[in-house]
């Protein structure tokens, strides 16, 4: 892999001291950063092998997206503007349960490319149905040198639930081989690509699992010693059906079939109550908060700043192609500080700098890597990315922190390294082809579209 | 100025039908659009003697942004995340009230670089102080090739009031000196540049001005048959101060002193009433909806899809370097969708091309030039712009509506077009010095930063 000095940029560290360093530098010896500080000094310490000039960026830790769907890049803008109930039964179901297994692969890949392009170098995938080809996806996340964490979907319909009577068949999967999917996956891809996959279970939401399977799924993850992530009271029927079906709130369920723990993710948590973010604090289960996909399907508000108080640890997610619709963290940073702010008419919760630390630090303890990446100290994992700062919309460059959050986007992000190794230099992506994959996703999408026959939300007459 | 044919585009029109035209193309003559169609029927028409070749790009009215800071993008991230009191008090007037003319001038360049690098082409600016130097900007203004109204501040401090007490020496003017000023102004500027410069009143907020200016202003934009621009309930106090010193609604007492008509652009109107709405309505009053702005200072969230049930004409607008933090209308786009979606919890409000409407032809109609941008329509002027497509965060382009809106940044924009004139093509503006003001603007910030003394909001160490 060899060695990689970054020097002379304005390095966001999100370390323990939370320092920004002026012309700083940064040195990579294999997948490790070694040091960090003085540009004269780190030359001292190696002859790199490999110099960029960091001169005129922003030099920060990896963002790290903790609720994405690799399979939704595929979809993008099928569905807008329509009902949640619309939304999943016209458009999303329908789309994905066509999926082949090379739609699966592609989608995936499209979503990786927009990752990289935006800084985004960590990923939780949140549900992958056996239909989008685990494999072909597992080995194009190998292949694009993204640290990425793969759930496959674990679902067994129990006959009631909100799912069962208006899933489309196609997205149906059974219990028992979900199960036992995600053992062989794991099996097979866990700890691959240097420790850059892993494998989780993706519990589907309340009603798309009965008592008994979340109780194996929390069996399972504990056997496995791998984590479990779920979609948890992101609408208020959440709230309704688990009081109906199980007496409980939702995060007290979940307690109570033993997935609240710190290898626990749950996304959105729009409805919790204080009483929850209390049962999630004390056990060190994280809240993925999806600012703009809640905000377009009108799934409420979630109350970050209040969780925070509470303990939660809150990490950040893009969500999905007809959710978001696009996957880039350094304008979800921007959402997440605006909505809050709006929310509550304070304009000082969710600053610029809490905004950075669910993006990467937060992001990193969610995922039980806050000891690997998250922010740049020496002895942690390279993964660094270097955001452009000559441009008109990021002068002058007074608060590089607030520069970021607030006025810079994903494509602002020139460099990427993961792992210590170069993926992206000055927006070219080095380990996907990029046309190639655009090209095949149009080529993939329509045909999925036709496939389907869903046709796509539309108010103005395409002619 | 000769002819431009744009060819084999996606052009979104937002003419009378709202149609969307696959593989169309649009000829450009002098500064008129003179046919939209076939892109073989375009050529037979007019040899133009320059053809941009539109294919992968979408194809869309110049963005209007109504309610904008010039020289706030030189204090841009200055004040973060602090009390709307501080936010004025400690930064955003000391800084603004230490410019020199040449600050205001290479900010008001600086602006207009982002605002064209993000698909503006025309913009109102709210609140010129005499000290930012009117003549400089305007000049450049002409020089940009931008299509700018520019709104002289009128203020006079009534020795009561919410601003009297807390404002900065130097954001103090005089009443009559300005009054003077925008009739000197429009004398020397109105309808320069091929008509591109409009001088326009901004008079101050409720604070700002006593009954009887307000009525001086009312009557000379009747004399000059020009506009006026006010900022009006941004925040909840603006409404308390209007009933204290007015025994009226903020909407009600401008419709008192003759300030609610066709010609006049409500900035915020976060907290205006339903019976507000109606007096706006009736008489073709706009307001500026800044939904960025509204949630970075904690203002509240406008009623806009019940404004528009009402009748209001609502457009949209960035507002200013410390309070958005950046001029980019296609983030704004999607800022405004989703915050009316999760305030109603309605995904079906303020869709995508509801979006559209309000940067394009609503903007256009605020600003009384619905007749002549707005739209790609055969007569109007020639303010159109080219967005890329072949971007991994806008395939599959499935719905372009939506991938505008939903996905795309100012970034994505290659070209522009204004006054049928080229001012950027593929992201080279050709009008001003772009790294000439970026350098300047740098500088220039860092020694009025030194000069106010204010320092920058900011949480973490700079070291």
């Amino acid at each position: 892999m060899g060695s990689i000095l970054i020097s002379n940029g304005t390095i966001i560290t999100v370390d323990k001291d939370r320092r920004v360093l002026r012309n700083g530098s940064v040195l990579v010896q294999d997948d490790r950063i070694t040091y960090i500080g003085n540009p004269s000094d780190a030359k001292k310490i190696a002859q790199a092998e490999f110099e960029i000039d960091a001169g005129g960026t922003l030099v920060l830790p990896g963002l790290v997206d903790t609720h994405i769907h690799l399979a939704q890049a595929l979809i993008r803008g099928c569905a807008d503007d329509t009902s949640l109930i619309d939304w999943l039964q016209k458009f999303v179901w329908p789309l994905q349960g066509n999926f082949e297994a090379e739609d699966g692969r592609v989608s995936a890949e499209l979503c990786m490319l927009e990752m990289i392009k935006s800084g985004t170098t960590t990923f939780l995938e949140s549900l992958l149905h056996s239909r989008y080809g685990f494999d072909g996806i597992a080995k194009s996340v190998e292949g694009s040198g993204m640290r990425g964490i793969l759930s496959k979907t674990v679902m067994g319909l129990p006959g009631y639930g909100t799912e069962q009577s208006i899933m489309h068949p196609g997205m149906v999967e059974d219990a028992e081989t979900c199960l036992r999917e995600v053992e062989d996956n794991f099996e097979r891809w866990n700890g691959a690509a240097n420790g850059r996959i892993q494998v989780w279970y993706g519990a589907r939401s309340l009603g798309g699992c009965t008592r008994e399977l979340y109780e194996r799924i929390a069996s399972g993850a504990r056997r496995l010693s791998t984590g479990v992530t779920i979609h948890l009271s992101e609408v208020q029927e959440d709230v309704h059906y688990a009081q109906k079906e199980f007496g409980k709130t939702p995060a007290e369920f979940m307690d109570q079939v033993g997935l609240v723990g710190p290898n626990v993710v749950f996304a959105h948590g729009v409805w919790l109550t204080e009483m929850e973010w209390g049962i999630l604090a004390s056990k060190c289960a994280s809240v993925a908060h999806c600012p703009s996909s809640n905000s377009k399907l009108a799934s409420g508000i979630a109350k970050v700043p209040e969780m925070m108080r509470a303990g939660v640890n809150v990490s950040l997610g893009c969500d999905g192609g007809p959710s978001n619709n696009c996957y880039d963290m350094i304008r979800e940073m921007k959402m997440a500080t605006l909505l809050q702010k709006a929310r509550v008419f304070d304009p000082q919760v969710v600053n610029a700098e809490t905004a950075i630390e669910m993006a990467t630090i937060n992001g990193a303890r969610a995922l039980g890597l806050q000891k690997e990446i998250g922010s740049i100290e020496v002895g942690k994992k390279a993964d660094v990315i270097l955001v452009g700062l000559k441009k008109p919309h990021l002068i002058p460059a007074f608060n590089p922190v607030s520069n970021l959050v607030y006025a810079a986007g994903g494509s602002d992000v020139d460099t990427v390294i993961i792992d210590g190794k170069i993926v992206m230099q000055d927006r070219v992506v080095k380990t996907l082809d990029e046309s190639g994959i655009m090209r095949e996703a149009s080529e993939r999408g329509k045909k999925l579209l036709e496939r389907a026959g869903t046709g796509v939300a539309s108010k103005w007459p395409v002619i």
